[in-house]
């Protein structure tokens, strides 16, 4: 049974390519500020959950409300966001992933300068149309112990 | 049509980790400052276009000069691009990949310091003798829009 | 003779992905200053050698120590490290592996400092249970020629 489950959340190489694409295209939209083509990389009722600060928002509409609210911080700069270390999972309808990121910002003098530190843990699912959509993303800023 | 052309696309898992391969040792050449040895990374006839900056430099040789000129920034640090992202296509004869990178350059005394952000998108082509090589680079600085 | 070298050395997609998800786990324990755990992840008489610094620790138990009085350094922030460029070769009994390293820290406030840029190899070996683990890593941090 073990070995069965061990089995089953095995993930092929092609899986992680392919999931490693799909990071590409939304972190891509997100760092354009293309806000909702980004939220349309989610599920219809995707949520973003920023554990950190206790924001949930749940569904698309909820996604581009906040991230409009947000856009006067990135105005005069451009933002980039550095994933690494994936774990992925294969789950029932699709993959949970767990990766850290690193954020910079590039200001229009070229000087760079950087977000805190954070997790994210992702579901994905593949839609009955075969795209990828992440259904839910939890965030939790790096913060010391003491 | 529209799918012969999304099937035509469609990377394996064997050549997206065969680009990464190439990637690193691409970089690793460029970052030890192996001029020759990177611009042999190259087609004969490649082109590096520095597109924020309108310079484009045309075959091995002129890549070679500008770099030797560059020289003197980095000798006192070690550079080191790091790539995220990577957006591969199939092409006719290679692959077409677009990608984001961030620039470190840390000196004697282990200070790190950065230099702009930016996006790259790079015609690869694989040669007869089946070696990958990079036929045009654009790249383009990190500017916000207003 | 030189062609079979070559075939022998090239590494498949699931293995390079498998690796990756090695590296994914064993970089969380790292960071999460999962000492022990970190530590399970080498070999039994695994070793760790921070060439820059002509520290050599020789088994699991030494590599705890050290990291033991390194703790008081990660105490009020969380580190992490960033991999890029894995080079990867096939060994007799596993791979070697040659990638480059960028160490962040966040403090409680969200800011973000960095530890010099550094190179590791590493030699990864299968087990006899199918699991991977390193049985040597050398470490070299980024130091310019002149």
């Amino acid at each position: 049974m073990a070995t069965q489950t061990a089995e089953r959340q095995k993930v092929t190489a092609e899986e992680y390519v392919e999931i490693l694409g799909f990071y590409a295209r939304q972190c891509r939209l997100m760092d354009a500020l293309k806000i909702e083509e980004f939220a349309g990389t989610f599920t219809e009722d995707g949520v973003i959950d920023h554990a950190h600060r206790g924001e949930r928002l749940a569904g698309r509409e909820a996604m581009v409300a906040a991230m409009r609210a947000a856009l006067p911080r990135y105005r005069s700069v451009v933002p980039r966001h550095w994933f690494d270390h994936y774990l992925v999972e294969k789950t029932e309808d699709g993959w949970r992933v767990d990766y850290v990121c690193l954020v910079t910002r590039t200001d229009a003098t070229g000087k760079v300068d950087f977000e805190p530190t954070f997790t994210v843990v992702d579901e994905l699912v593949r839609t009955e149309t075969g795209e990828i959509r992440t259904r839910e993303r939890v965030i939790d800023q790096d913060r010391p112990a003491s």
